[in-house]
């Protein structure tokens, strides 16, 4: 290895590359390679990027979203509806809601999903500080936006039956389960159809 | 896009990341979101090792290698035979041959290949550095190691036509063709089939 790159520098960037997730070394390789080519500025913009995002990004006191100040831009937008919470398991699922365009309320991101395989339990995740923002009051939605996995399903129940407990009146929904838009019957699974055939909607012109 | 993310520094790095070489948008955020999630310190490593990297390394002054020093560790190295140079289209090339472990002398890197399309001539190469190093003496055979491509063989021609007119009494060898080792013969190209059989060794036991 020692003999495989003429420089440590070299050896340390590869190794650093690598680091990231489904890089292997041939990869990192590829990555500094390439860098070395481009003028030198490319690299430090690339580094002190990364160096910068890591230590400069906060977590939202309310959302816990990714910020850079204390409240993320989405709860301190005084067009957003902040009676209306959505639960997301992470940053990048408040992403791709905010990419339809459609929600115009307000996230609170558990930061991972209940999990006794993985050891993960309720008091590592942000569900307490969800119970506490339901207490405040002005919320009268949270929507249940966790994907639909065994671990989603588990994390659903146990906020549901906690906030049905603190809060009687709110109203706790989760994400319609259905045909995916653009699919064929026959490659729905069964198990999204029966749950469609059961939560069947009006039919719209 | 502004709305995608909730953080500039976000944004930034994930423009940053999305310039290294078959990384789109998508994997640079994957990126991102997992120096985020792990300690600090290994974001700010990466970013370090990245500008470290660029800004320390530079070419070999005799065969072009990245190298820490004036001279890099192979050209440096009283091991070596210094009176044999593999000419090869770049640093990762040299690294390849390195890691047979059967190559005992000196290197040369060319930077590139000669490529009329791509508007390559040969002076933005280390051609005439080659052609120097040759003139200086000491040098009894030139390996001309540079892939099986159009370019490559141009580029052979070139330094050989060269070579030969300056230097009459240099050997100018160049990698064998033939039948990759572990390759049954029916995976094998015509062409390369053809030079297996014009080039044929005799057998050894």
């Amino acid at each position: 290895m020692e003999q495989e790159f003429s420089s440590t520098l070299l050896e340390n960037a590869v190794t650093s590359l690598s680091r990231l997730p489904g890089v292997g070394r041939k990869t990192a390789l590829r990555f500094a390679l390439h860098l070395l080519r481009r003028p030198a500025e490319e690299a430090n913009t690339i580094g002190q990027a990364i160096i910068d995002m890591r230590n400069g990004i906060r977590y939202c006191r309310l959302c816990h979203n990714i910020s850079e100040e204390e409240l993320c831009p989405i709860c301190a937008s005084p067009r957003r509806q902040p009676s209306t919470v959505c639960v997301v398991e992470n940053v990048k699922d408040v992403m791709i809601i905010e990419n339809t365009g459609q929600y115009f309320g307000l996230y609170h991101v558990l930061g991972g999903l209940i999990s006794p395989v993985d050891g993960i339990g309720p008091d590592m995740l942000e569900i307490a500080s969800l119970a506490a923002r339901v207490a405040e009051g002005g919320i009268d939605e949270v929507i249940l936006a966790t994907g639909a996995t065994v671990e989603a399903d588990t994390t659903n129940f146990y906020i549901y039956r906690m906030l049905s407990r603190t809060a009687p009146d709110l109203k706790i929904t989760q994400l319609a389960r259905g045909v995916s838009v653009g699919n064929e019957l026959e490659y729905t699974d069964e198990a999204t159809l029966a749950r469609s055939i059961a939560g069947r909607t009006p039919f719209e012109i």
